[in-house]
């Protein structure tokens, strides 16, 4: 039953997620929120807080990366099969201030064998393009959750 | 006198990432320290904190792109013209993990108009290869410490 | 009026791309067809003939790259203002293989000040994905076709 | 014995990049050269002919890629064992022009695993920098030449 697989994907995904969180301390100290995963896609937000800028209130190129590259790992990590960044490359669209909030959204673009690509968009509160991030992953094998089966 | 001049460059560069380190408070927050900068180069280290890990001690990739982000940022200031991160892409060759030391050495290899290319290698205690990273620039103009000229 | 200025967009692009084809001699000479064109899209295809394959019959990836790249050239190239490829990555998902026809579909992701990204995939004639293709743009100015204006 | 093992590994490259250049029918019709093989770098030639540029004489980007995309194979390709690139990225630094000769210099900087990372830099006749590119490769396995061993 295709609708049935469907959601059993759905329920994976959110396992698998639910596992990553409670590992991932430092997605969590950055104060990022999961607010969505599904089979290929996940979003994230996070804060940025003072101690994630400059003098000048710009944010560190490297927290706008960091959230970008959490929500890339979710996203390739919803298969409950165990996936890790490879290689990651950033463009820099617009600045990230202090006091915005920013979103990531990641959705899979292909997997092939262990290979996947995966792109993201990271927006600001007004939804303006701060930042475009493609990741490739390699997949090394073992469940995340092994209360459910490794797509 | 080109000794001169080469002497002249090495002392804008000490005070461009001098005035840039006294603006950084992310990096400082990191735990980096700035140990060397020259015209086209700086090198970073930074500690792998407990909170740059997730559960089973390996550092997320976030902070090592971010260390070598820093790095590449004071090495294109290092000419004294303002420039900023435009395009970064990184590849993760080995984990960092918690309690390395990782080191990021970032030297210019391009600077074409207001465009510019950096390398930078991230090596743990060991002087094994974590991350190579290669960062674009695009100099904005206006120098970082008045001081001094923009080259 | 909203759609008149939308159908006028189209026109310039057609215009645009005619203009830039007829330059474009080496996209002609390796066989490429300009599909379609649109303001921030453009699709072409090319057949892999023998002088594009090693003696196994797989195409070098360099031509796979060309068409890529063609194709985000016509993409960025669509608003009548002359526009320059800067950086490029390109994934190979799969081999292209002597008597393929690939096709290359380009849309532009990103326009903010000069730069632009445009992101291509390519596929074969059974519509699987071969490689996909991120291009960084920048804009020179100057319109390719002086008898319609540089949006 | 150090320097016998060095003088192995080179002897490999030669054997391993003669058997690539027999296969490699693509490099040839571009009227490639190589110019050297040793074990994790290449150098190749290549003249920018009419074919490669549009109307005005700039050779398109494509053919510049393809250039360096060739070099990294040999280079990464040196030690015997097949392998494939996967990811390539390139900054287009300075126009190739119809009368050109382009050199690309490939040298590895990185294999761990089944996964290497080679820098390559094309360069004109009076030597200034065209472009620099980056190839991520694959180890597929399996020797190029069984005459030798696959290191």
């Amino acid at each position: 039953m295709k609708e049935g697989h469907a959601v059993n994907e759905a329920a994976i995904a959110e396992a698998a997620s639910a596992a990553m969180w409670a590992e991932d301390r430092a997605s969590r100290a950055l104060g990022m929120t999961l607010v969505a995963s599904a089979p290929g896609s996940a979003t994230l937000t996070m804060p940025v807080t003072e101690a994630m800028t400059n003098g000048h209130g710009m944010c560190h190129g490297g927290y706008i990366f960091t959230l970008a590259d959490s929500a890339f790992a979710f996203a390739c990590n919803s298969h409950n099969t165990r996936t890790v960044a490879h290689h990651c490359a950033v463009t820099f669209v617009a600045s990230g201030k202090l006091g915005d909030v920013l979103t990531a959204t990641a959705r899979e673009i292909s997997r092939t064998g262990r290979s996947g690509i995966c792109d993201v968009t990271v927006t600001d509160q007004a939804g303006s393009v701060v930042a475009v991030f493609r990741g490739h992953s390699r997949t090394l094998g073992g469940a995340i959750t092994p209360d459910h089966p490794a797509l």
